[in-house]
């Protein structure tokens, strides 16, 4: 028979996707209109024109479809690495970037580079379920430390207190999903205080490895702090899935950080681990047109109208929210303190919701607000009717 | 530190992309003009002009750079699963079709769904060196098996002789890199047998992973046997990089055999791994693109007159070679016994080739004809100084 490991995990699979699917069958059944799906994470708005514009012209162009280097086009990684230092002030070159085929392929290369069998990798939980699959992969095991309550900000005591002397990693993602909290620089300071007595302490640095696809996705004027100019053991892992709505293309860029000692024998690795896990280059079309718009961003005030939209039709239902800075989700309290139970009665009211279970964090729901403005309005009185019941009011 | 894992496996390294780093600094050196590099399997033709214009029209597709499900989009899996049922009589359905993000990843992805750890997959040396690590990635164990002297066809005797309890799989690559070769019908049937009196013996099948890039890159009118209708328990892997010029853009598919026991269980760890691994969804505008492109094939007339005119050159320059039916590879004895050395030697001669040691075969080396014709006229001197040399005449 087949892989044991995958077989056995099966039954376990994605959260979000399991939901995906449910949503789908529920849209056969009820008709698009009568369905309210909040369970994905799949940018509404299409890529900027511009883009689009760039992508017609590319396809033509002689060579650009051909195999590359394995970290990706030289003039690309050139680009991306002038931008970052721009935005960063650390002296990024070409050799510290390489092109990868999403931030779900970043994360999983990184990882592969980094750990050894029994290597801990903190989350910070909330946290994207997949994290788990990256880590265990490649012999790690994940530790997931509880954000702080409320504000789902940066628990710095309890991060410094889950380093031991296996602790190769962190993953921080912020704006995060599911919470959309962004952290702010002062607790992102203390955080890498914390690291720097771990590293003295241990005599091993802990890299910080930063999942950033939302990185331009947010609201209220809320800028997120450099992270590479924080910590100097950062891995920055970023996409275009969100920024240019291009998630089913898959690009993005792994960021050394030129602080790190050894960074040339980690970007080896992290090539050599590109080409053996069978990703092999990034998309080739595709890294062309990112590293021309590095600075665009698909959508923007649409998103906030409607976590506007949104919360309001929460806070008019009676539900708990915090309003979240960034990122296209919130993460409301789940009524009842079952919150698998509670999506799952979701879906009679043809709501699809995602338990915060999901995310390691019992007790919530997450919405991806990334939907058309009419499934937000039309979905006030099934909020409504579905806390009404859970309540058994 | 990093994974010793990994860093202890740099210097190993893929001697077809150091050679390939070798050629473009000896390029830089003398001049593109003056460099004979034969070390990549990067198709020299652009896409069909069909394709291109199909994909500057699929650009503007409203929803087509969003996510899709895991497995690809269902109306890209159906039309390769009716293409592959008529090509072969076999019952392929959407529900056997997972579009992946080209070959490597249709590998990485299957043996991660299939082996335990222990496991033994046979390959047929020489072959692709990236085999081993798609294999020991995930706990396998690769058990190379000599293809037959002077065809390099199947040598089935010596293939049952290595089936063990362990044996999970065994990979073919008909036509093969890099020797060319295109095992006929005969022998295949006669692997298919033996195949059946192991299944009978252990009580497990031997499942055949078809990998088959060059499947549509072959001349004098030899037709590659269909895999999927000599080998019940087959999982096919193919590729677009070859067949329509677009390898830097990562497309292909995994076609699972309709009747594997529990091919259904299959196809969810096939899925299941592509999501966890990192690769998500293959990319979604190339999905859209190859299913329109099934049959075409890019330059294949134009690879004939290269293969032809090498190994005129080779013949004329005192060297054995067979002349293969299929990809784009000639594969001609080392003139020394150490085929390393000679191919370090043919740098001194700006001739940029790949030991044989490198595919599991000592004593030979490999030639890419994908590159352009003056190259291949151009070399015929270094070829023969080349040997001279060698040989210490």
């Amino acid at each position: 028979m087949f892989s044991e490991r995958i077989t056995g995990s099966l039954a376990a699979g994605s959260s979000i996707r399991a939901m995906f699917e449910q949503g789908n069958r529920l849209k056969k059944q009820y008709g698009e209109e009568n369905v309210y799906d909040f369970a994905l994470g799949n940018p509404d708005p299409e890529p900027p024109a511009s883009v689009l514009e760039d992508l017609k012209r590319l396809v033509s162009e002689p060579g650009i479809h051909k195999y590359m280097p394995n970290a990706g086009f030289p003039d690309v990684r050139a680009k991306i690495a002038a931008y970052l230092k721009k935005e960063t002030n650390v002296d990024f070159t070409e050799n510290h970037i390489m092109m990868v085929t999403g931030a779900a392929a970043g994360l999983s290369v990184t990882m592969d580079s980094l750990l050894n069998p029994g290597d801990e990798v903190i989350v910070i939980a909330p946290f994207f379920g997949e994290y788990k699959g990256y880590v265990t992969n490649f012999g790690g095991k994940i530790v997931p430390v509880p954000a702080l309550p409320g504000t789902f900000g940066l628990d710095v005591p309890a991060i410094e207190k889950a380093i031991t002397s296996k602790t190769k990693a962190m993953i921080l993602n912020s704006p995060n999903n599911p919470s959309g909290a962004v952290y702010d620089e002062a607790s992102l300071k203390a955080l890498n205080a914390a690291l720097e007595r771990a590293e003295a302490a241990f005599g091993e640095p802990v890299y910080v490895v930063s999942d950033e696809p939302y990185v331009k996705i947010v609201y209220d004027g809320v800028k997120v702090p450099a992270m590479s100019a924080i910590f100097k053991n950062s891995i920055i892992v970023n996409s275009f899935s969100k920024s240019l709505a291009l998630p089913g293309e898959r690009i993005g860029y792994v960021a050394v950080n030129p602080q790190i000692r050894n960074a040339d024998v980690l970007m080896d690795a992290l090539i050599f681990c590109n080409r053996t896990l069978g990703f092999v280059n990034a998309p080739g079309l595709f890294q062309k047109v990112v590293a021309d718009h590095l600075e665009d961003v698909a959508g923007l005030e649409a998103y906030r109208e409607r976590r506007d939209a949104l919360y309001e039709i929460l806070m008019d239902t009676g539900y708990e929210c915090v309003l979240p800075k960034g990122a296209f989700y919130l993460f409301p309290r789940s009524p009842i303190e079952d919150d698998v139970a509670f999506c799952d009665l979701a879906l009679k009211h043809r709501l699809v919701i995602v338990s915060g279970s999901g995310f390691g964090y019992p007790g919530y729901f997450r919405l991806a607000y990334c939907v058309d403005r009419k499934t937000i309005q039309n979905s006030k009185d099934a909020f409504a009717a579905l806390r009404k019941e859970a309540l058994g009011k």
